[in-house]
């Protein structure tokens, strides 16, 4: 072909995007997807551009609708950005979002939209900053059945923690992430432990394939955490995480959020500041870590962008019909009990006996005294926590005891 | 439509696959795929079956060639693999393929080859286990140029650093990793570093789309290293691992292998045994670490099978054109330098002097009296590794120079 042959060849269509939403991340796209213009197309043949912005302000979805080959709803909450994701796909139009609440209230109207229209739904922003999570569950799935994923989802959270456990108090860790921007000034989505939920609900319906709505997910937060529970996870040596748990229990399926010590040696256990982590685990490929900072405007622009390539090369696909494991409520997990109580003879009989009556099993006790009162630290065998709950209830009521009792999660080591 | 219809719908074509190879990992991959074609098939709506099998002794590679969609090379070493896979890809198959040696080897035969013929290259399973670091730079590279990739490559001799950092000597610790099945009875493409920079080759060219072969990787294994160095690590508070890095520097791209302290938050450091993990960095998005399980050969072959999933539902792409960094062999890094010396007056100072006339700025220093001896244990500031060997080589001359002087690159925090 002589160079004037090249000079006439008719120009490959330019991918366009219609863009819903112009806030932090919305703005940070715009900008990520024109400085990467020419690279993405020097790999893919394509060049992406966007063809309209809708604000509050300005900007016709269905002007943009029709002119664009995918939509991006970076707009967040509930409406309009549900009616917009499903009239798009209704359209016939792939969809890119990273909008978290939506997937995790309405995820089951969005992928069996997608599925009947044969589109692609793409969400990698939605969970877990920059790690890759969604795509590797995503294509992991097809080679391996995913036996449990868990993980550090809110880096909000990570942060208090990681102040508290270099000797902050629960109030002026969250203070100070507040000051550094990474709580909102209502941070009880976040310290609830909600926010964490809804992430998990997302992932257990990547890796188990089974419908999971934020409200079957139980979640416990770190608002009621104490600097001393963070002093008896150093002297232990273990780690004290927020961990979103979803994994395969006797048939069913467990989805859950709660704080839980980690032994050191634990890939979560590591994880400091506003990271995120998530372990994904199965019988082929054992276990797989990924970390990396909880999203910022450019890291979540990132991973929106990435999307969009993955549909412009056809990569993804349009979402498979759910399977339905069983939710599970009530699981057995190892505790960590904490009493203050009178030091006196019969405390630790009368404790143990009303544990024992409840199933609960001792793996090992350590009792210090502290002047009048003593403290009673304990480790228990897996137990269901509902047993547990009712053990702790009956302790509680003992007229010897000088506080409420603390019960926290252990994860133990399992693999390695 | 009846069920009657449904009966009778013409089935859709499967997805066949000629097997190259049926080693430890070609057997898994064909046992595997046969456990998941159903799940594949739910998925993807086509399913995934071995249409021939070629081993030594038995199958016709043309026969599989023309018959197969793909084909899956996993014989390992140079030739016949080689020409197979030029052959393949010549008929217009997709090949996947695990062969380190050849892609670090041959790798821009391969894939111009494959760009001419537009077909797909896919080579997850030849890096890092079951770490999906192939995939996550190939989708990471349209939305973020990357900086840096480094990272544990070799699982033996991660293992045996982590014996050696119990107390093992090296000669310990690699006979225990040959009774475990994790080093060869020639351990030598291990402990050399010759197998992570084989890797490094491969992973520099898809982080930043040079060509590099094995021949440009700078290594140094772990043979040399002693048990007091990694007494040192434990006492400094740093990991020793052997690091593998490709990075940009100055316009350029650095590719090496060698064995570096890490300080203890470093998200490598705490990687143990014979995982694997590898950071990737760049502006956007900070930093991604994965970790995981180097591979057996189960591993391996579901490493394998996504990569044949990824070709069937058109998600993976011809390769670019490669670009051209200009490869830069002779980098700056801080070094940790411990000198046996004769204990008396003068010798600080000569050696000092040396390292000051070569250019080698020192950070820190600890002198310990070891009876009629001293330990002379420096950091420097980060200097070029031919201004470091020039010093060393220098003080290594001195009369008062008890044993060979030690260096080893110490990877300082820069990140988080």
């Amino acid at each position: 072909m002589s160079s004037e042959d090249a000079r006439e060849k008719a120009p490959v269509e330019p991918f366009r995007v219609g863009l819903l939403g112009l806030g932090t991340v919305g703005a940070a796209f715009a900008g990520l997807l024109e400085e990467r213009a020419d690279e993405i197309e020097r790999f893919n043949g394509r060049r992406p551009e966007i063809c309209g912005v809708l604000t509050r302000t300005r900007g016709d979805f269905e002007e943009i609708l029709a002119e664009a080959d995918l939509l991006v709803e970076l707009i967040g909450g509930i409406e309009p950005a549900r009616e917009y994701l499903l009239t798009a796909m209704r359209s016939g139009k792939d969809v890119v979002s990273a909008n978290k609440q939506l997937l995790s209230q309405h995820g089951e109207e969005l992928f069996e939209t997608a599925r009947q229209h044969g589109v692609r739904l793409r969400f990698e922003a939605a969970v877990a900053g920059v790690v890759p999570v969604v795509r590797v569950l995503e294509e992991s799935l097809s080679a391996t059945p995913i036996e449990r994923v868990h993980g550090i989802v809110n880096g909000t959270t990570n942060f208090i923690l990681t102040e508290m456990d270099r000797g902050s108090s629960y109030a002026e860790a969250l203070a100070e992430a507040q000051r550094r921007g990474f709580a909102e000034a209502d941070p009880s989505d976040d310290v609830s432990g909600r926010d964490a939920a809804a992430k998990m609900a997302i992932l257990a319906r990547l890796a188990f394939g089974t419908p999971v709505h934020l409200n079957d997910v139980r979640y416990e937060g770190i608002e009621h955490l104490h600097a001393t529970d963070l002093e008896y996870a150093r002297e232990l040596g273990l780690g004290l995480k927020l961990i979103g748990t979803a994994e395969r229990r006797g048939g069913g399926l467990s989805v859950r959020v709660h704080p839980a010590f980690l032994y050191s040696g634990h890939p979560l256990a590591s994880v400091s500041g506003t990271f995120n982590a998530v372990t994904v685990e199965s019988e082929v490929i054992t276990e797989i870590t990924m970390s990396g900072p909880g999203a910022g405007g450019r890291q979540t622009a990132a991973a929106v962008l990435g999307d969009v390539v993955s549909v412009m090369t056809g990569g993804a696909q349009p979402p498979a019909a759910p399977l339905a494991l069983p939710l599970i409520e009530d699981v057995e997990s190892a505790f960590y009990l904490h009493f203050d109580v009178a030091d006196r003879p019969g405390v630790l009989a009368a404790i143990t006996q009303v544990l024992g009556e409840a199933g609960v099993s001792i793996k090992s006790v350590v009792q210090r005294g502290m002047g009048e009162n003593a403290r009673l630290v304990m480790v228990t065998h897996p137990v269901l926590q509902s047993s547990l709950r009712t053990a702790i209830d009956r302790v509680a009521a003992f007229e010897f005891v000088r506080s409420a009792p603390r019960a926290i999660r252990v994860i133990e080591e399992e693999f390695i």
